[in-house]
């Protein structure tokens, strides 16, 4: 029998969802602490701004950027602000998306929308202002300014009028348009797609500087989740209740908004999802079994539930 | 009589109104070009923040940029990547502003705001990618990594929740109020003089990195343009007319909103006026003739009759 001193340490491997617990835990806190506080002034804003961002949503998006970080054992600083970075981008986003003039919800994540809670200007203005925050928190900490500034890069490339916000403008123009697969695929690409691979490529950067084949393998990957997220978001729209989802179900197909299931039915979508799993599962095959997270936020994005 | 050979060459000194109107001829080129084309996808966004941009406005921020940029001999494309970003931040909070659920204007620059001609949701997204655009146009181009990126935090500190948007929130929250003149003080300050600091700082590092003393003189030079603006905007809110402004005269009295003229009075606001003029002049006097241009401006500020 061997000697107890002779048995090798394996690394400890966490369990998935610890690890999510974890990275969950931890962005929860970071995003707090580059937030201002909800007493200083201007009060209201301040409070809006940590309204729409903290305790709530899967942070899916910090989440790619940990995975991917940790790809290239990148510090948890430079993580926490790429992450954080790209959900305040995020969680802008859906303050303005849920306003009375874009797709006018009153409810997200089980709880009142902006809007509904401070007031349509109130909401206008946190939004802006976390956009701004979203580019401080990228630009400040410590870091490779060259790589910071690749970072600021990515991420206005990836929110603005050809990532997301062009993505919105063309969702906006396609209500009761019959779509194309194609024209659809288009639409998500950049309405969804942009930031999950900002997310993504930001969470590397976090590390080093990418390679051209390291850049094109996330990038891959990026391309086949963010798909696969949209297909799966249209799919739960279609089959899951608001109290399970947090939003009010079944408002795609009541604001006659073109989906995947709308086009190819529900079947297809779900065949079409499992196999954008595959391609993500395929893309990453280079990173050998370091990419391990990314492959198993793949699996979570197809399968979730909510 | 002297050969001609021996004649001294004096530089050519530009008259004020041939630099301004340079500067302003420049930069309507830069912002076009740093702008995506009106025809690329999604088109009607593009068009929208084009129009936003594009064709209007006396370019102040710009000016600013360009004279402190010039102050330190900074290079041309340096200093238009500044001053574009800071426009591009301005535009996009005029866009933001005139919506309904903020100030509700129908007319900007003599024509119909953004939200008139393109709809209330088209705007939301064009003000939202006008803001990404800033940092992307501010990230992008030939530079120093390090300088780029403090001016990444300086642009984004001066437009989010405790420059620029905070503002905005302490403004909507004194309609109706009774303002001290510190109180009304401390919203411009935030309102318009953050980014208009910002121009002038940006501006500035476009050339080099700041001494403290530098950067000290022209903190002086901008909190006192700043606040001369706000109280000139009073002013011409109160005693002009609509036409001559190009958007609605006496707006804030109608909406009850404080303003240096309610609360100082018309005679003692021209008086600040004058002083703060002065007081700006004064705080650049270490930069000797050098900083002609910043002198000229101080006076367009005040002096303007729109």
């Amino acid at each position: 029998m061997a000697d107890a001193s002779e048995a090798v340490v394996q690394p400890l491997v966490q369990p998935f969802s610890v690890w999510v617990a974890a990275v969950q835990a931890a962005m929860e806190q970071a995003l707090s602490s580059f937030l201002p506080a909800d007493a200083s002034a201007p009060a209201v804003l301040h409070q809006a701004m940590r309204y729409a961002v903290l305790d709530g949503g899967k942070r899916v998006r910090p989440l790619l950027a940990f995975a991917a970080g940790e790809l290239f054992a990148a510090g948890q600083q430079q993580m926490q602000r790429a992450a954080a970075a790209v959900e305040m981008i995020h969680a802008y986003s859906l303050v303005h998306d849920d306003m009375p003039c874009m797709d006018d919800d009153a409810l997200r994540r089980g709880k009142p929308t902006v809007h509904v809670k401070f007031g349509q200007a109130t909401a206008l203005l946190a939004g802006d202002a976390l956009q701004a925050q979203a580019f401080l928190v990228l630009a400040e900490g410590a870091g490779d300014a060259s790589c910071k500034l690749a970072m600021v890069r990515l991420l206005a490339q990836a929110s603005g009028s050809i990532g997301m916000c062009g993505g919105q403008a063309i969702d906006l123009a396609s209500v009761g348009l019959n779509l194309s697969r194609q024209q659809l695929e288009q639409m998500h690409r950049l309405k969804t797609g942009a930031l999950l691979r900002a997310a993504v490529l930001l969470g590397a950067l976090s590390g080093k500087l990418l390679t051209v084949a390291e850049e094109q393998a996330l990038d891959r990957f990026a391309a086949a989740i963010g798909l696969a997220f949209q297909v799966v978001d249209d799919i739960l729209d279609a089959t899951a209740d608001s109290a399970t989802l947090g939003k009010t179900a079944g408002k795609d197909a009541a604001d006659n908004k073109p989906t995947y299931v709308s086009i190819l039915g529900l079947n297809a979508s779900l065949v079409l999802a499992e196999q954008l799993r595959q391609d993500a599962h395929a893309a990453i095959l280079p990173f050998g079994d370091k990419a391990h997270r990314l492959r198993e936020l793949a699996d979570l994005i197809v399968q979730r539930k909510t």
